[in-house]
């Protein structure tokens, strides 16, 4: 399995494991004589880290999500350029926690149209997409137990899905705001979705197992890819 | 001339006479008893002025260029959604001081495509296209001459138009690096194509005429936009 110059990313909802298999990954990698990068989606970058903060900031209740969408992408677009391309480009392999798939679940459940997301994300990247993404799937209850959260969406969230929604597509704001699990069932669905959108290139790993029997999984999905 | 609820833009280059134009047209507009709101792009917005300061940063000699397009798109989103749908909704003249057709101009003259722009732009404006667009076109050194600027680029600019160019077209570094002037008759070039590309909805108006018969000029255009 040769992933040398190979931009991997893994993605899912929290609980997943992402940070217990992109560690168990780098070590399997590094172990075979392999170079890799980490890298954080949103941030990553100091110009990232400053357009994160932009998206983070609390006073910032009345963000246009089509402004939030582009902050996401910016940030993504030098990521890329400082990060990943050279990385790639000298041989390295880049292991991504998160990317554009995030923002396609996320805001796509928020009703923000799965397409521009996709051309956002191709205007971000400047054809560097990842070679292959993992989606640790889980159902959203698993996920919030093993966190210790509570299905809510937080209160930033919440106004700016109002204001999503109220965009979008007005008539299931009522539902999102009484049911957020609703919500992360749509964003499980979205993610689950993908595969089939970019067969080869995404692969869905069921996350409900122990880690290392996902990790198992994992393995099995960069031998098929990279091999 | 009915121009409410319409969303005007004056863009071109710098000594054009944009200011002097817009107060103007502003004065008009309320003497006929119309209501203005006027906006500057980029900022504008509370958001909007947080995303242009990280813009401006001096330490930000490596700003990717997509991540620097999709910023000055995250502001205009944001100036859309807070200042210009809301004003245009009631029924409010919108002037707005630039917008994405100086993206067109000032980074397509770098390099950057030129279609990709015009994607980014529709994704950050939503629908919300000007109506009509008077483009103040002059000639770079008339423009200089009323500056009193020297047609150099400035060091930030010059170090990320070299990223760009480099990027898109490494043949032209040297040109323009040597030439400053040669990309602000680019700049020239790309905004007198716009009206063959949106008829209607783009105008030239032949800046380097007296302020009262480039007044005239735009008054005209207004009549036969808005009869």
């Amino acid at each position: 399995m040769n992933v040398a110059g190979k931009f991997i990313v893994v993605d899912g909802p929290d609980g997943g494991g992402k940070g217990t298999q992109l560690a168990r990954l780098e070590r399997s990698i590094s172990a075979a004589g392999g170079s890799v990068v980490r890298a954080k989606d949103p941030g990553g970058t100091e110009i990232g880290e400053r357009v994160r903060h932009l998206l983070l900031l609390e006073e910032n209740p009345g963000m246009d999500p089509r402004c939030e969408a582009l902050l996401f992408m910016a940030s993504r677009a030098q990521l890329i350029a400082e990060v990943v391309r050279p990385a790639l480009q000298s041989g390295q392999t880049v292991l991504c926690d998160r990317f554009i798939s995030a923002t396609y679940a996320y805001q796509g459940a928020a009703g923000f149209p799965l397409d521009e997301v996709l051309a956002l994300g191709g205007a971000a990247v400047g054809g560097v997409w990842p070679d292959l993404t993992l989606i640790l799937d889980l159902e959203p209850e698993l996920g919030f137990a093993r966190t210790g959260r509570t299905p809510a969406i937080s209160r930033k969230r919440s106004s700016a899905l109002r204001g999503q929604m109220a965009m979008f597509d007005g008539a299931v704001v009522d539902a999102i705001e009484q049911r957020p699990i609703e919500y992360h069932r749509r964003v499980r669905q979205l993610f689950r979705s993908l595969p089939d959108r970019y067969p080869g290139r995404v692969v869905l790993i069921d996350a409900a197992q122990s880690a290392d029997a996902v990790e198992a999984q994992v393995q099995d999905a960069l031998r098929k890819t990279f091999p």
